[in-house]
């Protein structure tokens, strides 16, 4: 049962080190601060969750985590090093893979962990947003959760897909998949078009000026 | 006697998300990013004091902090987009606001907790002043708290009003009340007449310049 | 045995309470928010060290590391005030002390608490890096870690002197003080000669631009 858990968040911890490289080349960050990037992406939004539900932190015990941050990001550096452009929108593109596996693997330790389903959702979602705040926060960009079309509101969809399927009795692989899907299928859709949902109108803030 | 506390901290959250919404509004930030930094903003603080405590973090049982955040950020959206604009030094009233109700509830908080009169004093600072931070970060700000008149001092002068007077043996609610009201009106004072404590002179640094 | 540990700690958190003070006055910060970014580049780092192992966080039962922080950043402000000029790379030497200090004082704590030898010392770096890290992101800096010549190498360094010596059965004080000088020879080297890894070419990214 627990086995595919594992090879869920080695996935997405792969993905995040792919951004988090990608964010490093794209800021033309040398030698290893790349790896310190790419780890920062790939294991602080788990990190963060663990500390919260007060369980031991995926990596603490597992060096598995280490050597797949090793490999995405050393594996990158050289895709990179040799073809020298990457595909227009591909860290937002991973950047939402890696939210699938995130969101939907953060949502169900919440719940293993005796959540409400209303705090595993948030759980989930930070698990997933965060590792790419802390990216962005150093690469000091504004962070794609506030830059990205319907950024947080896929995560919460993807975890109420997954919470709801649950409830309905659903098989908890086929629940996950369903999850990820939605989530991923809803941020690709909103990237290709734009989608946002404007609460504000533009306007000229008068607001605590500088 | 922990039914206050409840409140307290429900009004600290409230008065955050409301503080992030604007900060969010401020920055044009659209769609439920808004929501995002509302949300890191109200539960900042208190999350990294309760994981430094050791204690299980205020909202991972307690449905009531998520419904604080949404109702106040929903409130604040549409109240600004009907007004269109907000009174100068909104932000910095609503952030003294939740910082009295934080400083003083994160120091008690501490003391629960068996910690130093100054270490409580340390995490109640820390509590206030960590939410607000998070959000300039992210709003890519100078932080207010470097910013602010008085800022660190006014969170250590409700720290210490508050454990002084429970040191005479006060009631508890009292001087609750009176280390808010002193944090609050020095905070305001500072803001309303620019005070500050300047502890260097101006300089050319030549510290290593980039 | 656990004697000396207890200076190194206070050591490095005075050194990294140093850097910190010279940071917050090389961006003209005035009144106590200079405290603010003494302690949060002092304690950043051992904080987040001390939640991942889920042990007290150093600081919560011993008032030690305020006094030493106080006294650091006081004594800072004064050198400071009087010298008007601090020596060009003063901010990296000092960086790098801290470093030496955290980065083997974490990696034996991880190695307290159980870790495998590569879990140490990646928490070692965290710890040495992580205070450093907060410093530059609220002094809205690109982060020492990404433009300093082999930083994170030098931790890693560092720590895997440490550890190997001590798999080879040498006194643990001794393979502490290896550790931090390899970490400090390296990195000053770095500093002095600028050496760098470069791991991409120079380019022109389309990947994403805004």
């Amino acid at each position: 049962m627990e086995h595919y858990f594992h090879w869920f968040d080695l996935l997405g911890i792969a993905v995040f080190a792919i951004s988090g490289t990608l964010a490093a080349w794209r800021n033309q960050m040398d030698g290893f601060g790349v790896i310190v990037l790419a780890s920062v992406t790939a294991i602080g939004g788990g990190t963060l969750r663990d500390l919260i539900l007060d369980v031991p932190v995926i990596w603490i015990n597992d060096n598995s985590y280490f050597y797949a941050i090793f490999i995405a990001a050393i594996g990158t550096i050289l895709l990179v090093r040799n073809r020298l452009t990457v595909p227009h929108n591909t860290l937002q593109i991973l950047d939402a893979i890696g939210l699938a596996f995130f969101v939907v693997m953060g949502t169900q330790k919440g719940l293993d962990n005796g959540t409400s389903v209303m705090v595993a959702i948030m759980l989930g979602t930070m698990s997933g947003v965060c590792g790419g705040m802390i990216r962005d926060v150093l690469c000091r960009e504004v962070p794609m959760v506030f830059r990205g079309e319907l950024y947080a509101v896929t995560c919460i969809v993807g975890g109420a897909v997954y919470t709801a399927l649950l409830a309905l009795g659903t098989a908890q692989l086929f629940a996950m998949l369903c999850g990820m899907a939605a989530l991923l299928v809803l941020r690709l859709a909103a990237i290709k078009w734009q989608i946002t949902i404007p609460v504000f109108s533009k306007h000229h803030s008068d607001l605590n000026e500088p």
